[in-house]
């Protein structure tokens, strides 16, 4: 996303070189395995494009989107253990190349990093935010873990969980990007809502491309959702279509073989739905930019809300 | 410790209803099982007291007090999940309870309530030194973990180890009571070398008690250190007095009957050794009060930390 603007390399290397501060540690490659790569970097980048928004101070700007994707990749080392994940951004998860203990340090690492970052922003309503968003995360997921292979759910219940698990985060990195910059109310509500709607139509879209992409593209394998018992959109909306999915997966639970499942999916018109469904939120997430006065930023933010939903299948 | 005028129970109250803001979520009696009975909130008080001693704003203590709390009980729920703790303050540990999954996500939900309460503080400084305590710790244990069963470890790298483990978070507690009470450079550096004396005097006796305590006073088994290969001082010195232990070490191992290293341990000088210098450091936390006007607190803090030498055995 170094498009925006937003030097992606040099993110990194600041990510990198916060991990280390106080010294090196032998967690072998757990640090450059979680921070380096292939990561887009999506809430550092509207960290960025907010703050230019509201002309904010480069140097606090960076602090805060070094906190964000701290906190970010803490959640990712830590979901990735607890679901036993076999690969991460197309690599080997941390827990497997190290061990469970150094995946769950690491993460913990991780989540002190994010409040020494934003020690140094020194504005308590970002650290609010951005705290307040964790709790709502290890909620959801909690809520997630309970309505594992629950093919009861309902596309409302998904969306709460979406909210929870990715779109409070999101929203948090944009919201806290604009109080820091000193913008006004009506402007940390617009904040508000784009990071609602763009994480919505980020997550929708993740879960159409864990059944429509290709491995490779995806980094991990096809159908990982439903082989981890997470039921979302798309089979949400397979299964109303008609019951004969249900046979299936009940079936693959026991083969261990999901790939009828995946066909159903695929086949039927639930992708569709659910690529409309991101595309309207990506709208909603554009249209509360209105606020803002004309820029090439907000112009940017706009075209990056729409290129959450034509990400490559 | 209610009788250093610190409403315990209030407090334990207190916390609970952090966890649950938000709504209930269902983690069995994961909340209440870590949050309540019998801690000794150690942490809490020296911020109550610190912050009596400069004429603070209870509110804001309070919700320091909490942010401490918070982090202490995420690391110990962390610390026994990665230890397969069986037991935690005479309770079986939370990860045994109910599930890993569900510590590691109750863990990281302390940290989340951890950071909204110092945004409440709204003190950078105190934002600081937690999460940089945090960091600390998380290093102090890999550290620990990479020494496991490591008997030629040294007096001073045990030492090193503890004041990451624990004396950090201490110190970050008594020196953010003090900066956010406003107190002075020179009272913060005070407060600062009193944490860190008494988080060492603390941890020592902690690893004495470890060998010498009874188990029902101790909440957990006799000699868990050294089954969970944790070196700690009183096996550094008995080894130091005579390498015969090493051979039961080496035979305990094997057998898991560790019952002739305790009693190697408990035989020899090394808990003495070590009560005098958990005292030594018991004293100097004391002087380090000097700064401060003679008043009750400053008192109460001396009798505090003369109390950590002379727990129970």
């Amino acid at each position: 996303m170094s498009q925006f603007g937003f030097d992606a390399a040099g993110f990194d290397e600041l990510l990198l070189r916060s991990a280390r501060e106080g010294g090196p540690i032998e967690v072998g490659e757990a640090l450059t395995h979680t921070l380096e790569g292939t990561a887009k970097r999506l809430r550092p980048v509207l960290v960025h494009l907010f703050g230019r928004i509201c002309a904010a101070d480069p140097d606090r700007m960076l602090q805060l989107a070094l906190a964000v994707e701290m906190l970010h990749t803490a959640t990712l080392v830590h979901d990735d253990l607890i679901d036993e994940a076999a690969t991460r951004r197309g690599r080997p998860a941390l827990h497997r190349v190290e061990s469970p203990s150094v995946a769950l340090l690491v993460g913990d690492l991780y989540l002190a990093r994010c409040g020494v970052h934003l020690a140094q922003v020194a504005e308590p309503r970002a650290t609010h935010e951005l705290f307040g968003a964790l709790a709502t995360i290890v909620r959801g997921e909690l809520l997630q873990r309970r309505r594992r292979f629950d093919l009861d759910q309902t596309e409302a219940e998904y969306m709460d969980t979406i909210r929870r698990k990715t779109a409070s985060l999101v929203q948090a990195a944009c919201v806290s990007a604009v109080i820091v910059a000193g913008g006004g109310a009506d402007q940390a509500a617009a904040a508000r809502r784009f990071g609602h709607h763009a994480g919505i139509a980020f997550q929708v879209i993740d879960d159409v491309l864990d059944y429509a992409a290709e491995a490779d593209v995806l980094g991990k394998p096809v159908g990982n959702d439903i082989r981890e018992g997470t039921v979302t959109l798309p089979l949400i909306l397979t299964i109303a279509d008609g019951p004969a999915v249900v046979g299936a997966i009940e079936a693959a639970k026991s083969s261990g073989d999901f790939s009828a499942v995946i066909r159903a999916v695929r086949d039927g018109g639930a992708l569709r739905h659910c690529e409309a469904l991101a595309a309207d939120h990506a709208r909603l997430a554009r249209d509360a930019l209105a606020v803002f006065p004309e820029s090439a930023e907000r112009a940017q933010l706009g075209d990056l809300a729409a290129s959450l939903v034509s990400r490559s299948r």
